[in-house]
């Protein structure tokens, strides 16, 4: 029944030069949609705003669902329940509910952490409602992931997902603790990108795996292409901080420089250029000139040269896919991977 | 092998009278500990800090826990296993740890969410790490309160937990919402209390049962009996706010009265005089004489009858208790209600 349109996913791949100037990743997301309708209908259903009712905390949580992002993580888990023979969907759609609510819940903790002012175009919850109400709604948001896993029977898959929580904790706390020092280390970086995007990524390819009832070497190989897109994909946000238009991206421009929050292309920029960091360190206590530290990081090739890690890190992802048997899921994954790592939004 | 030990933990139950001036339920829970000595150490052992390392959200939450406070709900879960024949230690420890674990996670957000300065006599973890960590480390005591109950096996009491911290984090938003706002009302009193308080301690009596093999109807029983103390037990807290020795309760006296909390307490002065209601509002913007309200609401007997309906609630909890067995656990849990019950601390 799905072959026919997953053919209509996958033409317009063809056509990626055709459509310069448009952003990769929004046309393969809008061309998936009509192969995936039910599922990512389902899980807009189940994350859609009631009618403005219930508690503070929903309602701030409501506030930033009523936004509704990418939806990359949930579109990750209903891929990856394509490349098994079994249909699940009630359990599907359960997980990649669950997935796009805990990054929710951690944005709404996050925002209040890092002092975030907009969060996807619009203001974030904690300057609409509070700082304490955006703590309550992510604390309401998780447990409502977590339920709704319980709920699948899936025990390993819930197991799997509180270990992830607690990694994505510590990597906030470790991206916390180093705010504002500037010291440059690549392995900090890793294990914070790691904890913070690709663990998520990783956990929701595998459930779609595991859901879809898929041997446990395939599930395995599509933990590997979740923690390689996940980098992939926070390597491309770390780029567009510096080199992004707001308007597209839905925050402001130099958010991540201007917090003092080490990306991969300031690391990059600081072993190219090592008076580079005192004048870092000047911006986080609030003097500096923003936009000319920007011009000087992009001047050293490193906002480049992490567009073509973030190519690596998808090809990567590729090369795990092939564990996998070829069908119209696989090539759509490998589609997604791929404009994910040119997007530009 | 433990029924002596118990006649030593019931034998002091006579001689309350004797130790007039003493808090009843600090001397209850020193008589408890031998009987209990091998789980209590083993709850303890899990919730030390470590060696004083670990990311910032893990430290800031060893500062809580660093400080036990009075573990009583660890405590409810191990007596109600002793209710049982069956003996399930790992479980019950497990059970124990998490329900404290919970606990103290709310606090770390609560503290944030109220602004408390105090906790267990020491400054808060957020005034030591900072209010992002103090998120963190809730956040990282949940999940570990989590893997903790699904590591036992007993899938029913995971969604049951993760219930209870749904109702924990909307009552808290109901409170943060009425904040400052003075409408008294005994329903949104009682919503908040069953939620904040007592809907944990219910969890962690039926827990115990369950580990222990109890029959249904036990563990139904259990859910009441930690309900009715919950609230008991939050009626006294109300009551110390107002009428407690700050060195003993290790807060702030007037804490609940400063940060325009609807105590019962306050609700039943209310009711008594009218204009009370006004100068509560003054107090809660910040102006007003905070001791000259505190003993005009003392004088209307509030806190007298709000230790009078924390005994009431004590009886109840009593009386479903009747549905267990007669044991040596069970009488140690009404010694503990009832200690509970007129604690000064």
């Amino acid at each position: 029944m799905h072959e026919p349109a997953a053919r209509e996913v996958l033409t317009p791949l063809a056509q990626v030069s055709a459509r310069r100037g448009l952003d990769p990743l929004a046309a393969r997301l809008t061309d998936l949609r009509s192969w995936l309708a039910a599922d990512l209908a389902e899980v807009d259903r189940a994350l859609a705003p009631g009618a403005g009712g219930g508690h503070l905390a929903k309602r701030a949580a409501d506030h930033l669902l009523s936004s509704p992002g990418k939806r990359i993580r949930p579109l990750c888990v209903i891929l990856a329940a394509r490349l098994g023979e079994r249909r699940a969907d009630r359990t599907v759609r359960d997980l990649a509910t669950a997935c796009e609510l805990v990054h929710a819940a951690t944005l709404l903790h996050d925002d209040v952490i890092d002092e975030g002012m907009e969060r996807r175009g619009a203001p974030a919850a904690r300057v609409v409602y509070g700082n304490s109400a955006s703590i309550l709604a992510g604390d309401h948001l998780l447990v409502e992931a977590l339920r709704r896993v319980r709920s699948t029977g899936l025990d390993d898959l819930l197991g799997g997902l509180l270990g992830v929580i607690a990694q994505m904790v510590e990597a906030e706390a470790m991206q916390l603790e180093a705010r504002g020092r500037f010291e440059p280390s690549r392995e900090a970086y890793q294990a914070v990108v790691e904890g913070k995007t690709a663990a998520l990524f990783r956990w929701g390819l595998g459930a779609g795996g595991v859901a879809a009832g898929l041997p446990a070497e395939a599930v395995e190989a599509l933990g590997v292409v979740g923690l390689e897109f996940g980098v992939a994909f926070q390597l491309i946000d770390d780029a567009l901080d510096l080199q992004g238009d707001p308007s597209e991206t839905g925050k402001s421009a130099l958010t991540d420089l201007r917090e003092g929050k080490l990306t991969w292309p300031l690391i990059l920029a600081c072993e190219a250029d090592a008076a580079l960091l005192q004048d870092l360190r000047g911006v986080a206590e609030g003097h500096g000139d923003l936009p000319g530290l920007a011009a000087r990081i992009v001047a050293t090739g490193a906002v480049e040269r992490t567009r073509q890690e973030a190519a690596r890190r998808a090809t990567a992802a590729k090369t795990a896919l092939a564990d996998v048997p070829d069908s119209a899921a696989r090539r759509a994954i490998e589609a997604v991977v791929e404009a994910a790592a040119q997007r530009t939004r």
